[in-house]
């Protein structure tokens, strides 16, 4: 299994998805790993840990993508970009899967013009983990399909639940669709369609609402990708917010420097579930191809949880199982 | 001042609507209240205390609407609830508010069928009090108005800022308009048109997003009544989740018993800006009247800020500052 992993993507690169990879590979004997980057950038970081040299490879790639680049014309006019030749190198089958913490909408976008789309997909979809008091669950669209329609409602809710199923171990994935009351004839008109179309889905249970996600009500919650990526940000602000909380809390209550760091160790156990390092990235459902983005400021043990999930997803066949859903 | 208060609203009537009613009275020696239900049920609980009988009036409202009944036939076809009496008597001038902790749909359908709109409103809308590290901001629309259209935002948006500054104390109110990134070609085609519509109010901050909710970027977040609500609903959602996630996090945290209980003060401390009960309800904006909905399970002290923020909106002339900022 080869695996090319973006080595100029994210906050702290080349430092953690060089310092990922070489821990995906100490996990995994039967994996190999190409870093897509600047050549000397990658070589010098390289240099700093002792690795397996026959499973370690390194892909030229001179063109940064930055964080705020646009997508579409970062992938149009940066062509030498780690993004455009990792995912072009996956493309030609010199790997079986591309993660990057990068820029989002560019792996999107690459991912989408240069994979193509697999056979019955209308749209691809970006499926976001979203923290649970079961664990985590998935929220689809986060935010590539800003407006929803009935028959992308459905096909989402499908590879959802293969996802789910393949990589998550949900065995039988129930899906809620997001709206503003539990009844039936609750929504917009477009809801209300979308809400017929999921009828004849397996496991379709019906309107969920913004208090059913943590108590995962649904193992898959469909939405559009507005209200998808907003609800993945704020989730995202969670535990900072929670840890200020606390922290003027102090200042309220009477506690020694024991019992303060107490609060602060079940604190940071309690916000576990919250953990996106244990998952480590966003799969792209729906491409014709494994490609999964983390979060800008993934550490070392994220990139090496996407790694894994890539290597979940071929060794699955995610794609295989989509396209029988499908169809 | 004379306030109608719903006694047969929410999860806890009487009990609650009774009990919140009464602090209010104590609270404030100008205060009258009319206690809106069923007439021998609302004396009943009444026998219960003592009070200033020359302050407390009962006016019967023989029918109950449920918070499930659907809110525009409750309406229609429920004349003699507490409801449609209450706000019957306000449109009638028989007390300056009505305060409820029952059916939101419905008491939102009786303000704009009976009250009417104020001159030069098109919507009127709900203003969601939300959880942020500097204390209280507004949603708005929390979901009164699924769909969103440019002059509506730019209304919500001035209204919202009339009563944060003028109930909440908030000086020059900063707008945001809630989207999946902040630069302003963000969004669905309808965004942009909003964006654009705003761009020339003042206090506009551009686009934010999810993250920026508990920082409080904003003072008034503006969005559809889609995304507002799933928000308000998932935001009402976290302490319980916390609660729960912290439960767990004490079986693999070794701590004695009064540990754990100085965990639990600090963490019951830390979510006070979560607690719904010191701001009471969500007031109806664009209305005329003074009309505001409480959750379902408003405590008494919930009940009788209720009264207070009904109090503040009609002695600020909250109805006339929003009709001269429209007009």
């Amino acid at each position: 299994m080869i695996i090319a992993v973006d080595a100029a993507g994210g906050d702290f690169y080349p430092a953690n998805p060089i310092e990922g990879g070489l821990l995906a590979l100490t996990e995994n004997p039967d994996l190999q790993i190409i870093f897509v980057g600047p050549e000397s950038m990658v070589r010098d970081e390289l240099s700093k840990h002792t690795y397996d040299e026959q499973r370690v490879h390194v892909q030229d790639a001179p063109e940064i993508i930055g964080m705020e680049d646009s997508p579409s014309s970062a992938v149009k006019n940066k062509r030498n970009s780690s993004i455009t030749i990792g995912i072009g190198m996956h493309k030609a089958g010199k790997c079986h899967a591309f993660v990057s913490a990068g820029n989002t909408g560019a792996l999107l976008a690459a991912s989408i013009f240069i994979l193509g789309k697999l056979e019955g997909v209308s749209r691809p979809t970006i499926a976001a983990y979203y923290p649970t008091l079961k664990g985590f669950r998935l929220l689809v669209d986060a935010g590539a399909n800003l407006e929803l329609k009935p028959e992308m409602a459905v096909q989402f809710a499908k590879m959802a639940q293969v996802y789910s199923q393949a990589i998550m171990g949900i065995e039988s994935p129930k899906v809620g669709l997001m709206n503003v009351g539990e009844e039936d004839e609750k929504g917009t008109e477009n809801t209300k369609e979308i809400h017929s179309a999921l009828k004849s889905l397996e496991g379709f249970i019906g309107n969920v609402e913004g208090r059913d996600i943590f108590p995962a009500k649904a193992d898959v919650f469909i939405t559009d990708g507005m209200v998808g990526n907003i609800l993945l940000k704020f989730g995202e602000s969670i535990p900072d917010a929670l840890f200020k909380m606390v922290h003027s809390a102090f200042s309220q209550v009477q506690l020694d420097e024991k019992e303060i760091k107490n609060v602060q160790t079940v604190l940071k156990t309690a916000l576990n579930p919250f953990n996106y390092e244990n998952v480590g990235g966003l799969p792209f459902l729906g491409v014709n191809g494994v490609s999964i983005v983390g979060h800008g400021g993934s550490s070392a043990l994220a990139i090496k949880n996407m790694i894994k999930a890539a290597v979940d997803c071929v060794e699955s066949d995610i794609n295989g199982k989509i396209v029988a859903s499908l169809n």
